[in-house]
């Protein structure tokens, strides 16, 4: 398969590449790096990474920006940080890429564990991540070409435990390499409208 | 208890309206219409209102706008009606509203079934229920001065299958009568943070 990964530099993104690199041919992208600069806040960048890279077999996305901040602090500004990116970024990814993604290619999205389960200074990312989990349930039931879609929700990642361990206490944690078997279930299986809870 | 209702005259405010009106001062306010106009997609119009209102004990609000329509035909800019209306203008209710609302003085927003339940040309209304419930869940473990926060996720309501019904087939109803019990439970109740389901 042909995969396009965007957010291919972070640490859920290289581990992805390592695990879907041994059977498969990556693009990796990021906003400034990579084999293709993708701004998935700017639907312009979208459709140009895909109009030059033609058939695509999977799109995989471990990118996308939220706030985070005590709720007393947060603005209407600060909350349109997590809705451009991490949300309307990984949804236009999908609603401009449903033309041109191969019959029966998928969109693998990220979104995380606070969803429901939240903590202090996280409440854009509850909102933010619930509403991709929503939108890929939405959005499997009407999916052109046989093409599927899926999102990987994963707990603190081992890899980032220094830098947000003590936001996350008593959260179990997951190493990236066993993250990436969930986005290979999803680009690689054949389930549509999951939402994998990794590492919880 | 001095209680701001949101969307006062649409279906499910009006009911709201006739059951905590039984035992408490509704303010009704609607964008065009009511004892206050508030424009929830403008933070100045939401500002404004509790700048003029003072003390207020409750906020229900039973208003806000999404797109529907098939999912290959949807784009950012019909995504983005959703996102100014239903959900951050709640959320920005609550956002200026903490600063205004009494000491354990409550919020109870509305989001809807789909947020789990999709059906047909329903992806934007997925995404942006499940955000609002994602919001209650992180906001409610960080409100200010024992302020609580709920949501009302009703199935179809009964007054509305005429309209709706065709796009909701197999759904259970829920009369709006029955359904203002559950904004009755948050507001005069004590529980915060829940999502709850109306009917389904």
């Amino acid at each position: 398969m042909k995969i396009l990964l965007i957010g291919g530099t972070g640490i859920i993104g290289k581990a992805v590449a390592n695990e879907l690199g041994k059977r498969h041919e990556i693009i990796s992208s990021g906003t400034k790096s990579g084999d293709i600069h993708i701004d998935i806040t700017q639907t312009e960048s979208i459709e140009n990474a895909y109009k030059k890279l033609g058939n695509i077999d999977a799109v995989v996305i471990t990118t996308g920006s939220v706030h985070f901040g005590p709720l007393t602090d947060i603005n209407n500004e600060q909350f349109n940080i997590g809705i451009q990116s991490k949300l309307m970024g990984q949804i236009n990814v999908v609603l401009i890429g449903m033309k041109y993604l191969q019959n029966g290619g998928s969109f693998t999205l990220t979104s995380g564990i606070l969803s429901h389960d939240p903590i202090k200074f996280g409440s854009s990312a509850s909102t933010i991540n619930a509403a991709i989990d929503g939108f890929v349930r939405g959005a499997a039931i009407e999916m052109p070409n046989n093409q599927r879609i899926n999102v990987v929700s994963p707990t603190l990642v081992l890899e980032s435990l220094d830098v947000y361990g003590p936001y996350f206490r008593g959260f179990q944690t997951i190493s990236s390499q066993q993250l990436a078997q969930y986005y290979s279930k999803s680009v690689e299986g054949a389930q549509t409208g999951q939402v994998y809870k990794a590492g919880y």
